[in-house]
């Protein structure tokens, strides 16, 4: 489906090692955003997808699609500078599957949580559990675009 | 093959119909450009790919992947005043093939061709027919993604 209902929030207290389960290690580049669009690269220890996103807010357009380990690597170098890795868990939640991640590097010690929603009324209806944090769903600077090139940005109001 | 060896010419004399033959209807709508890196989608009557090139010159890397119609119709709103159309015609010339594109809409008129390349030696030594023009390939403004977000630019020094 080309339409991804998301909402995003800061990790108010992480979950257990027991909860997180098994994790997924990627590394994210960003090869260009313009406009309400951005690119990237995504590469696992085994594949590689290039994925577009456009739109802001609860309902964006995403498409991914897979591409070789070769021709990721090759597009790699051009994404210094617009670049992150983390731990991603899956978790349930009351509502769907959250996405739990866990950065490395130098967003080390951030921690996020998405949860994907069949329509925007499901969206506006999801009641977070207590371990989530603020939501960031709308909030300028916690994209992972915007993570990627531009840093962890000051907390928003309301966490912590 | 992640690197794409081509040079870039204006068309001084576009072939004949006969010799131009059947060409194909591409749409392309670039996603974002940042850097050295652009992306896009094409879109012909029946297939579609986002394209991602990165690098300057002659030697560039170029990894292109397959992407449902529907999927890239989702994307192509998103491309609005980064968008040219053209038609592409195969003509054999001495060392490859030869890619003409005959340009519609805001571009009609413009001709460009392009070959590709197995070397740069095999690229610096191609002796372009009599009927290419200038070669645009290091030229400023004359990238199909330039001409999709600012229209045809002053035709180069040697043209015409």
């Amino acid at each position: 489906m080309a339409t991804e209902i998301e909402r995003k929030f800061l990790v108010a207290r992480p979950p257990s090692e027991d909860a997180l389960g098994r994790g997924v290690h990627y590394r994210q580049g960003y090869l260009a955003g313009e406009g309400d669009v951005d690119t990237r690269i995504r590469i696992s220890d085994d594949e590689a997808w290039i994925t577009v996103k456009a739109g802001r807010g609860v309902a964006r357009t995403e498409v991914e699609v897979p591409v070789s380990l070769a021709a990721a690597e090759s597009l790699w170098p051009h994404t210094a500078g617009r670049r992150l890795e983390k731990d991603r868990y899956l978790v349930t939640v009351e509502g769907g599957t959250a996405e739990v991640d866990r950065y490395a590097g130098e967003l080390a010690g951030l921690w996020t949580v998405e949860v994907e929603f069949a329509s925007e009324e499901a969206a506006a209806a999801f009641a977070p559990p207590a371990w989530f944090g603020v939501d960031i769903t709308e909030v300028d600077g916690w994209s992972n675009g915007a993570l990627a090139r531009r840093g962890r940005p000051e907390d928003p109001p309301g966490s912590g």
